[in-house]
């Protein structure tokens, strides 16, 4: 297992500068005086294909040497990655195919495709959603890109922090949300070399909380399917995320369905911004848990802005 | 009646500067390939209290000497207009009333006592509204703050225009919503003085087409209580605004409610902003007349972000 390191990181920021967007920093004075901290929300919702993902789909994309390039990549997903997945390949000319149960939103499929990927139809089992991806790899000679569990993908995601480090210098804790743990793998990639003494905190639901479970027990813990309105973080940790998560994360903090809803309703309403349920559970976190950052100056990763517009989770 | 000038609007924007934000301007690929057009959208929903009328009502409350402000501001508004008047009386700390009907929506009245503004119920109906208004003045010797028709708030307004001229230089044309002309006439008092090249447009909903039937006309015409999804437009010209309007704005645009909804919803998925119906009138506007924008460097003004969460218009 080849763990990245910080040169990929320094790497994976020069190869995509010119696919992604230095995403803005927002603060909003009316949720600082609720959380009684300082909050700075990394907003990679403004990502290009509206997600954090676009960053570590794009390092793995444009580090193929052209031989690998020309036979195109290959996921399975039914949310973001495979749509950031897409948009890299198509800024780079290449084939892309996304696997995604037949079940999967209409609205997510032709994401995929409006991006130039083609989606290849599974049943909505793990069984199935193997077989056919092996099929197509077999067929194409694809390079796989996992979501999560992947040097080039963690070192890419670990821009956003490096870019938040910049842009908000003195941080005393930052908080991501935890799904696979792409995200705050890269976040401790970068900040355990640039700014080792800020705290690294995960945010995650209840209903799906497998990474704090395993977080507590000291081995990796996955859950079977579990259902949460942060529809993005419903994933276990691998190898490679545990292996950060176990080293560098000081605690992962757990949120209700509520809570979650809440928080999201609160971020739309005072600083007027579209992000995804997932993206709450970390304000979410703040707010049940004062004492842990009264007073401090703390990151917040917003991680994407794609969520249905006809099924907001409060409708 | 006094006709502000450019120096009005630089001295505004010197006063207000440290009551409201210098907001951002963002783009969207996505759009400009829709518009055929190069867009740029000044965004007013990050604006202080989420509208760009946060800069008139600043204007209007700061410039009081210390004997006016004493005896308070005043206004009658179940708008935007009465939340930034509450907004800005709160920073300088004077008392601001804001006569509304009691038919208002719960929230907009708990809005303007959020930033210790006080909301005193009339009837709905102009008889109503303009005895409350009329006692409210008798007892408090308030200074009335008219939404629009009002040279302090239109030197106010205008400062947004102004900041988009210096961080879009080169612009072929700018287009604003229009209800009572306020922003219309701020953007005309700016660029017709530091950049009398830039085509002025106003973008209308036909169920309120007001300002484009007096613009057709050559004098004011006023509708009685039009009905449009775009509820910051209902309002008429008046003497101030319409000597704007009729003397710099190159045409006016309607465009019909769906319209209007499938743009909000547009600007709401694509570049992941809340913004109200009114602001996606102009886009609406433009998608609708490719034929005037083809090719050109646009400005366009995104007024506002308070929307009702719970009444979406496509819910």
């Amino acid at each position: 297992m080849y763990i990245p390191t910080y040169d990929d990181v320094l790497a994976a920021h020069q190869r995509i500068r010119p696919y992604i967007h230095r995403t803005p920093v927002l603060t909003s004075s009316y949720i600082n005086g609720l959380a009684g901290a300082e909050l700075h929300f990394k907003c990679e919702n403004f990502q290009k294909a509206g997600a954090f993902k676009a960053r570590g789909a794009s390092n793995a994309v444009f580090g193929l040497t052209d031989a690998q390039a020309a036979r195109g990549v290959a996921t399975h997903s039914s949310g973001n990655h495979g749509l950031c997945l897409s948009y890299a390949a198509g800024r780079r000319g290449i084939p892309c195919t996304v696997v995604m149960p037949r079940t999967a939103p209409q609205a997510k499929k032709d994401a995929v495709r409006g991006y130039g990927g083609v989606v290849v139809e599974c049943e909505p089992s793990t069984s199935s959603r193997e077989a056919v991806f092996a099929e197509v790899v077999a067929r194409t000679g694809a390079e796989f890109v996992h979501p999560y569990n992947d040097p080039r993908v963690i070192a890419g995601q670990a821009t956003s922090s490096r870019e938040l480090n910049e842009q908000v210098p003195g941080l005393d804790a930052v908080i991501a949300p935890i799904g696979g743990g792409g995200m705050v793998s890269g976040t401790c990639l970068t900040l355990s070399t640039v700014a080792p003494k800020v705290r690294i905190y995960a945010a995650e639901p209840e209903q799906a909380d497998d990474a704090c479970r395993s977080f507590k027990a000291g081995h990796i813990i996955a859950d079977d399917a579990p259902e949460t309105v942060a529809d993005g973080l419903k994933v276990p940790l691998k190898e490679l995320t545990w292996h950060f998560v176990q080293k560098y994360v000081t605690d992962i903090l757990t949120v209700s369905e509520d809570e979650i809803i809440e928080a999201m309703k609160l971020i739309w309403k005072r600083m007027k911004i579209v992000m995804e349920p997932s993206s709450a559970v970390p304000l979410a976190a703040i707010l049940k848990n004062p004492g842990v950052f009264a007073g401090q100056k703390v990151g917040v990763i917003i991680t994407g802005g794609n969520v249905d517009l006809d099924k907001l989770p409060w409708m």
